[in-house]
């Protein structure tokens, strides 16, 4: 079978073997996402070698468990060990031993198959079309900010960053009620929002709305977006970090203290309430699809999702 | 009357006038404490320039309601502006027009008197005697992190520092029925901790326990101490920071990403909670006190404070 790998920093589509199921389940892929943090694995992030790619959409080609076969199905990245605190609790997430689709010691999605344990998969309903499906990972991702706080009618909320990831954020925070201003640099991406009724902003015209902010999402992954974000929040004010830079920081700690300020670390979300979101049409995802290409030309589909302005880009087996 | 007052970096105990009540209440002091702020505030931290000291314990001498005169109090040190939105919602502590006793805009404890809003004091029960009494606010501090997260019995909990907050804060951590280690490098200090059968350690023997608590609170106040309470937490785990460091600090924002990792920063906590328990003799505060001095011998108390070694001194006006 065909698949986008990475070896040693270069990215290459190549014939594998298909996959065994072995103890899990087969999942032919009919449609993939690129994600910044292929981008980042491709650059050398996370010292992973093998088949990257870790939003999916597709069909259970094999099974244990027969009735699933043939079901459409996205999937759960982090699979644990099953047996640790975390595990038995019922969160693979932070296993120490967990490895992760196409990022941590198991290949992933950009393949025209996958395997995955059945634990992961979770079932598309019909009303949700594949271009949609695709995005429950990083839909998930951003509805797990309201896994880590919580955000009500009376909050004011300012998500940094108009990227893929911080146009999820708004559109889900706006679900909330609250009142919610995007802040980016790029007029075509904060019309997206804007569209849905969402308050867009240049980083210099919210840098004048110091201190006014009761919760404050980072998805920009720079360091003056972390900045900017540390000023916009009012004392008591949350701060969360949703995108991760890959340097460290520097943080005025005696703010942090003095303003009582938390900051809040959120990675991946739970399936369930993304599809939910899906299967009532609650989110603008077709403005965030700029291209789509046959999983063959997977390394010049890398090459635009860097381009400025193009936000997610499909690959398809 | 006397007062230790700083003045462009430079300590001394000055004769002053009383100052008058005006709208508020005057205080006569009986004994103030002197916390590591006002060292820091000696040397320039805040630009406050004025009396020191914000721990006390005194009598009302005048007030325009004469039912509290003569009556024994303790007293929150922030006075708001009482028209904010914050101040309305009952907690002056983050008003932005705030003065702070001994620390912003109002003179402070280490005088024969002090004045304060009424609403800004808290009646002593007569079973605390003046020497607890007068931990009221730095043991309201430890408390505060109670207000910032819970603490539950089955938390895993580590305090970083030794010193007169890090006692305390594991005294109050150690009553939620929670399992606490109190990290620091003082072995005299650490045996406080050890007699109310809290476990204690070194930095060193500390850092074998890399990612098993839930809870870790910094109150060393120093660059090392944050790394240490960084590695010590668990996935998911919570970093109350406690003391304030004057300088940036480098945080490694992917780490706090990836094991979603809470900060919480903490400042002042309500006075009821630790009046309360101060009343049920429930935290060690005898050990805590290492040497008293008349309020004259204010800078050479100031000096003792600054030893390796001693807890709190005690100046009596």
């Amino acid at each position: 079978m065909l698949a986008l790998r990475v070896n040693r920093k270069r990215a290459a589509v190549r014939e594998v073997a298909k996959p065994a199921a072995n103890n899990e389940t087969l999942v032919r892929v009919l449609l993939s996402g690129i994600c910044n943090t292929d981008l980042e694995i491709a650059r050398g992030y996370a010292g992973f070698n093998g088949t990257i790619g870790h939003e999916f959409v597709g069909v259970v080609e094999e099974s244990s468990d027969r009735t699933i076969v043939g079901q459409r199905v996205v999937g759960e990245i982090n699979a644990g060990c099953g047996k640790c605190e975390l595990c038995r609790a019922g969160d693979p997430r932070h296993c120490a031993k967990r490895t992760v689709l196409g990022i941590v010691g198991r290949d992933g999605a950009h393949a025209e198959f996958l395997r995955l344990p059945q634990v992961n998969l979770v079932p598309v309903p019909q009303t949700v079309i594949d271009e949609h499906a695709v995005f429950t990972e990083p839909l998930a991702a951003a509805c797990g900010v309201l896994e880590r706080t919580s955000i009500s009618r009376n909050d004011r909320v300012a998500i940094i960053g108009d990227g893929k990831l911080g146009l999820l954020c708004a559109q889900v925070a706006a679900l909330s009620g609250a009142s919610v201003l995007l802040v980016g640099k790029h007029s075509a991406k904060l019309k997206i929002a804007a569209r849905r009724g969402i308050e867009t902003a240049t980083p210099k015209q919210a840098a004048k709305r110091s201190r006014q902010f009761d919760v404050v999402v980072e998805a920009s992954g720079a360091a003056p977006g972390f900045a900017l974000a540390l000023d916009l929040l009012r004392p008591k004010g949350r701060l969360v970090l949703k995108s991760t830079f890959h340097d460290t920081t520097e943080i005025d700690a005696a703010r942090i203290v003095v303003d009582e300020i938390s900051i809040i670390g959120s990675r991946c979300g739970r399936f369930e309430p993304a599809v939910d979101l899906l299967s009532k049409g609650a989110i603008d995802i077709d403005s965030l699809i700029s291209e789509e290409y046959p999983l063959r030309d997977g390394v010049h589909a890398m090459e635009r999702a860097k381009t400025r302005g193009i936000l997610k880009v499909l690959l398809r087996p």
